[in-house]
């Protein structure tokens, strides 16, 4: 009876720590999903253009399966309608110059590896049976070797890395399965159709279904970020004149977005690089005509990216102990920040430069008033008797060469 | 007559040029196989590991296709042997590290999306032969869509891109091919066999066969970086208090190449991370352990990188005009010339505990000399009551900011 009294006052205990378990397990899962689903919405908040491109994808998806539901349409490509569904989920790329680089890569790659493939296994039946492997295996060996190591070429490597890919493969493909295949030339053609309609459906999905163009991200970036830099320069050389704050200078620089606006500058080569190479297979589109010169963008966001360097190492030394004399830095107060501010007005004149794609009237104006801005510097500089701030001389030859370097670009890109 | 011997003299003329273009032609496809046999043997010559693994893609590809040309083999896995030729080509890359990566995220992904198409299609076989196809192109649509969104998140886009591509290839595959092929089980376990196989291929050829390691490739990287840094403070010193030269200066700077060695650790940051994150994969070998502490190399390379920002800042401002007051810079050639030094031998330091994976007694005793010779430096810019010229003052505030974050980074190397 004791036993059985402790049992059911246990039992109530029991259930509610059980009952509570299972509401805190649900509690967790609950947090979990909301977290994963916070981060899904935030990820295509950021960029509505990345739910699209899903969508695009399932719908290219599902129009090859179209292929395999469809008799008449199977039919005609015979059993390897496959090869059209791999080919869509393999091609299929965020901008359209991506989508089309492979696209033609793999079409061209194909056409080329197939046909050299169908003639060396023609020669190898020629010889005979027991010596057909044998040479099917060299060939396939040597031409492995051989456009693997074409593939470190730098030139190759960026723009037809997938197609020295697509050649190894669909040359193995056909040599060695050629072996068991009667109808090898029949497999080959039926290879290629597929690939060429998988290959077509990508691009034709991926341009006229919301397109995203490489060539207009990658002006939008440049002008962006040209933009930041603007806002950098400005603020940064603000950072370097306030006043009495000399030990929370580094942490107010922190919160401050637009002063470390040149950051995302400085790691922009990668992604600058990969846009113009997938902007150069793009066809004309909106304002950009065939042959635009998209290499002047890398020279823009070349010169930008020195002029962040600068600013980081500016900002380096704002943040170090070495303020030696602030009082003095007064003096040069006034010149240095209208040196900033004429830098800033001259890089936001050359983002609307680059943005509108037509010369500014205003920017040899504002060339010149930095020229005089920067000579005023340095006249006050030489003027001063006494021990210099150190880091307040900085200022103005960052700018020098800044500006000096996008002015040459400048020059270049206002010529297209 | 004079027609015939006006043509007989004409021939030998016509002849002789005929054969001068032949020989000229001759010249130029020659001139040009040089070239270009010239660049292929400097590209072996630049890193011979190039060649080797060109030679063991072949090796590879011909192993994988004896499992064609011999017959038990070719029938234990059916007709499917074509999808480890596929594999190979696919999955063998450069180091150990990518090729594990790509080899386990295609066999994870080729099974979790197998069995999951299969279980979907045995959902839509029971809801009749009208609906199927339906269910189908629905299921493909969502799964399509879903994991194209996924890849935009950075986790996974860094690490399982390939296994989601893969995903949404072999659900397609398998669904789509359920609706015409009947044993779709056994396709699906074909399949599954022959990418194992496959990539347990590469993954063996890569790793006994001269393995390169992404680890080590990175673990050189760094150390290099660091000895290329020390080479460059030391130099773009020397170069700032160069005398008499004010004009050529940029020029000299050009020719020498230990003053630019810093250029290449401006832009490694894509470089060092696509290395971190193959190393993550790979298993211990040589002195690194497992779960060797990658992460750390990848903040050591970028506190290299601020360093090489700020010197890009210096050099700038050594090639620019304002060079005020030469003769004054005598004042500071001393002390600048020493920080500048110190800064380098601990630099060499840094880079020797890298590759040694040590602690250096000489680290400590060095970053003491450094903050004496900074001291001194900043003594001298106080005593000094002249107008200061402007590029000397910054050696010192770079070197600071460059030696605290880089003794900040090695403490919490040194720990491991």
């Amino acid at each position: 009876m004791e036993v059985n009294g402790g049992s059911s006052k246990e039992m109530p205990g029991f259930l509610t720590r059980v009952w509570q378990g299972i509401i805190s397990i649900f509690a967790m899962v609950k947090s979990c999903f909301r977290g994963f689903f916070e981060r899904v919405w935030k990820l295509g908040k950021d960029d509505p253009r990345r739910v699209v491109h899903s969508l695009k994808v399932g719908l290219a998806l599902t129009l090859v399966s179209l292929f395999y539901f469809m008799r008449p349409l199977y039919d005609g490509v015979g059993g390897m309608a496959i090869w059209a569904v791999m080919t869509v989920v393999v091609v299929f790329e965020y901008s359209v110059g991506a989508t089309l680089s492979k696209g033609l890569n793999r079409g061209f790659a194909t056409l080329l590896a197939g046909s050299l493939a169908v003639g060396v296994h023609e020669l190898a039946s020629l010889s005979g049976d027991k010596s057909e492997p044998i040479i099917l295996g060299i060939s396939v060996f040597l031409q492995a070797t051989v456009f693997t190591f074409l593939r470190f070429f730098p030139t190759i490597k960026t723009r037809y890395d997938y197609g020295a890919m697509i050649f190894i493969l669909t040359f193995s493909l056909v040599s060695v399965s050629g072996y068991r295949v009667d109808k090898l030339l029949e497999m080959a053609h039926q290879r290629l159709s597929t690939i060429l309609i998988g290959s077509a459906l990508c691009v034709l999905v991926s341009m006229l279904v919301c397109p995203v163009w490489a060539g207009e991200d990658l002006h939008n970036l440049i002008a962006k970020n040209l933009d930041k830099l603007a806002a950098s320069v400005e603020g940064v050389v603000a950072e370097n004149f306030k006043e009495g704050e000399g030990e929370e200078e580094g942490e107010i620089n922190e919160e401050n977005p637009s002063v470390l606006g040149y950051k995302c500058v400085l790691n922009s080569k990668p992604t600058e690089e990969a846009l113009a190479n997938f902007a150069r297979w793009e066809p004309a589109h909106g304002p950009f005509g065939f042959r635009h010169p998209w290499k002047q963008y890398l020279k823009i966001g070349m010169a930008a990216r020195y002029c962040a360097y600068s600013l980081e190492a500016l900002n380096a030394c704002t943040n170090s102990d070495s303020q030696a004399a602030q009082e003095l830095t007064q003096h040069l107060k006034a010149v240095c920040t209208k040196v900033g501010h004429v830098s800033s007005d001259l890089l936001l004149d050359l983002s609307s430069t680059v943005k509108k794609m037509t010369t500014s009237s205003h920017t040899d104006l504002l060339v010149a008033q930095l020229n005089i801005a920067v000579q005023e510097l340095q006249l006050a500089l030489k003027i001063l008797s006494n021990p210099l701030p150190v880091h307040v001389s900085i200022p103005d030859i960052v700018l020098i060469a800044t500006v000096a370097s996008l002015t040459v670009e400048i020059s270049a890109r206002v010529e297209d």
